[in-house]
């Protein structure tokens, strides 16, 4: 480790410098706010090759992926900076005076505005998309806040990197000196003292279950507690429906293969759990999918503290009680290298045991067979909150597994038919985010411009002239934004 | 008390009812939630003049303003129902499929969906309108959840009669049983067991800082934490500008003097700081309040604990050093009668002094005399989160007070300019709630129909052919609603 970790003193500065550039940044037109993103974006493609070959060194993910993951970073950073333009995200609510009535009603107006200083924990799996200049930084800087961000150890050089074009951004933009912080901490104490700070307004966190709830319970312990989004921990369950099966169980094993080792594995939308109910056809897919995961190879793991967990959660997991293997990719494992797994188990043994419940970071997947649709039924009500829920079911399957189809859409925020968990658009209507232990906060998601609103809080101004009030709120919406007047969304000017 | 308190069976077998009734009640359409809600507002004005004696015996409201807030009562959920079916705060997002893009994007539409049971703690200051069929109930209902209601104990009475309403209306809609639940509790411990009972989802409470904080710390607690909104604590804080003062400190006392004593002082929007600079004419306006409120009568209180507090916390407030008493309204104060009292304090008091910056809830104000405009960013510097701030300003004092005016902004929920904090209409662009410690989350609003959102989450359905969408979702948009349609807002139907 070439990095030292930020002292308390040096977060204090940094957090000093973040409380003033709060104060002059939230001021800014949107319009300014979205320039200063798409200059983010525009430095990240300024990187040029380099930081994909050092990002690739530090994470063992290949360069193809990072380009594709950079490009898709520098996608969130322009197209959040429209959003934050166009400013529906806003929730601008009018309600104009009626002096006649009997109270007179004043003039109110709302609108969001930023919460303060937020800290972003960067993601080890995603190096740009979810770390320094990566979606929560994307959205906290959209919702008018400064970022700090706290480098992942495991990306440290890459993080400082990003870090410098955010800088140069920054610098281009005329942006306020503490606009923008990046800091170093191996161990916990960093982390402890930035979600402790009394300037910290909110946090933001892509990672494991044990380190977000560790931030969510030090956000709430704080004299003034903070809102934490914290992405944790999903295991994405599959269901497969009869007739589905019945039709498609060797496609819907191949499909289910590419989507278990893409990445090697390392999704938090990665399909842990795959609830069947048993059958010839549910044998045939449970064959299918064994065959295709031995034809797979090890692949590399981000770094050796997710490959030692990986070894030890699916080992714990595959010596409980009733569990069978069913096939392990057949190539040779090096050191730090997962080797794909299907593991299997009937439905009494995942009822009876919550070891099997537990994420295993990696592409390892078991296969449950419940002898009824009851047993599944009893399943999904032991299930925590999931980031995705999926059904792979014909119509008719859908139609005659009411209870099923409701039961797992209250457990999830994304809700697939058909398709494969892995693999998250970037788009207003996604919903990245589920009831917890997936998340913190049900209410809000991380990827998508919505995501925006996790960082911003309503402000109503009562009874203000109009010359005073800020843009987004003036008769003439010289912003040309949608707004609700009087109960009634329009663009029109307000005349009074 | 004539009520026994619920026992842990009792509210287990409430959440079972209520968790069964979730299921069927989320799945109804917005229309049958607002009838419902109508329904519980007609039931609550069939109860004609009883329930208002009733209520005034209990609470010691006089019986206009209580039926004034009934009245209120009922606008809210009839104005919350309008807002339910139009159906804006679903928050509708579609993204059409791109089979074409490389690679290809599918079909993805995210809308709001319900939490679960939502427990309500009813506030002993409004028996109607944040109480058992109040604000949070209201919101639940529309929002999609079950609603659990603990009677606040100091009105059970009033409670039990609106809940045998709410009975009454959801048994006239079909509503399904566990739909409404109502449950006394008159210690700690029905509340600890409500809010850790794992089948809650979300809670409502509007009260005093520790027991909502106490809420909030419980359901933080829990293995699975649930929001909590909980409106607590403010002060309010009235900034007094030179020029306006200058101008017409008399009017502003008279304005004041009403404020602090409306409803005894018993608003959380009361106003129990204002803040000046030191001049003759701020001395003109401390001594216009003095006379005004020497002159107001001693007001009974809602029950003999709020008394009690306010009798302790206004004479800790008075006997801190530094601290004058100003005016003492004069009429002979009886038990359980609280005398309006206006006290006084440098600057300088009050920036050493943290038990000045206490509410102290009742009909008690502390006026600041800052020496000039630098103390006085210091004094905002020091002040926690509030649900309202006001300034008392001409045009020519915000212009030339501009960092003043964005602090005290950066605090507060709602931003009042030449008017007083108590009133709250009920609409859209009102926002009841503000920075820790005014509420629990800034990011929400326990007034107007966007509190809906708080017992709600966004679900993304992922390719679902349009016959298997919610009608909320379908191309053909059968409802007629506003829907965010790639990135445009619009109540088109989608054509394919």
């Amino acid at each position: 480790m070439e990095y030292t970790d930020a002292t308390s003193q040096e977060i204090d500065d940094v957090m000093q410098e973040a409380w003033i550039a709060f104060h002059l940044y939230r001021k800014l037109p949107l319009k300014q706010r979205a320039a200063f993103m798409r200059a983010i974006a525009k430095e990240m493609e300024n990187l040029g090759d380099e930081i994909l070959k050092i990002a690739a060194e530090e994470t063992n993910l290949p360069e193809a992926r990072l380009r594709n993951e950079r490009t898709r970073t520098m996608f969130q950073l322009t197209s959040y900076a429209d959003a934050c333009e166009r400013g529906d995200w806003l929730d601008v609510r009018i309600d104009t005076a009626l002096p006649d009535r009997n109270p007179p009603r004043v003039d109110i107006r709302k609108m969001l505005v930023p919460l303060g200083p937020v800290v972003v924990f960067g993601a080890s799996n995603f190096p740009f998309a979810y770390s320094t200049a990566g979606g929560d930084t994307a959205c906290a800087f959209a919702a008018g806040c400064p970022v700090i961000v706290k480098a992942h150890p495991a990306h440290a050089k890459t993080s400082e990197i990003v870090a410098s074009a955010i800088f140069k951004a920054a610098a281009a933009c005329n942006m306020p000196t503490g606009i923008f912080a990046h800091v170093h901490g191996a161990g916990n104490e960093v982390g402890e003292t930035l979600v402790k700070h009394p300037l910290v307004k909110a946090v933001g966190f892509t990672g494991s279950f044990i380190g977000g709830k560790q931030l969510f319970d030090w956000a709430n312990q704080r004299k003034e507690p903070i809102p934490v989004f914290a992405e944790m921990s999903s295991i994405n369950p599959v269901f497969l429906l009869p007739e589905k099966i019945n039709k498609s169980a060797t496609d819907v094993a191949k499909l289910y293969a590419s989507s278990i080792t893409l990445g090697v594995g390392q999704f938090c939308t990665n399909p842990g759990l795959i609830i069947g109910m048993e059958s010839d056809e549910l044998q045939t897919f449970i064959s299918a999918l064994g065959t295709e995961i031995k034809n797979t190879s090890p692949g590399t793991m981000l770094h050796p503290g997710i490959f030692k967990n990986y070894v030890e959660r699916r080992a714990n997991s595959l010596a409980q009680e009733d569990v069978e293997t069913v096939a392990v990719a057949e190539g040779e494992a090096l050191f730090n290298q997962a080797a794909p797994t299907i593991a299997s188990a009937s439905g009494q043994a995942f009822l009876n045991n919550p070891v099997l419940h537990l994420e295993v970071f990696g592409p390892y997947s078991i296969v449950i067979r419940c002898k009824n649709e009851a047993e599944m039924l009893e399943v999904v009500d032991k299930l925590e909150g999931q980031l995705t829920a999926t059904l792979m079911a014909t119509e008719n399957d859908i139609r005659s597994h009411e209870e099923l189809v409701e039961k797992v859409k209250n457990i999830c925020g994304r809700f697939i038919l058909n398709g494969v968990p892995t693999g998250v658009e970037v788009c207003l209507s996604m919903q990245h985010g589920g009831p917890f232990p997936a998340t913190s906060d049900s209410r809000f998601t991380s990827v998508g411009a919505d995501g925006i609103r996790r960082f911003a809080r309503p402000l109503a101004y009562q009874n203000w002239p109009d010359e005073l009030l800020p843009d987004e709120l003036k008769n003439t919406n010289p912003l040309g934004m949608w707004r609700t007047v009087n109960d009634k969304l329009t663009k029109d000017k307000i005349t009074s």
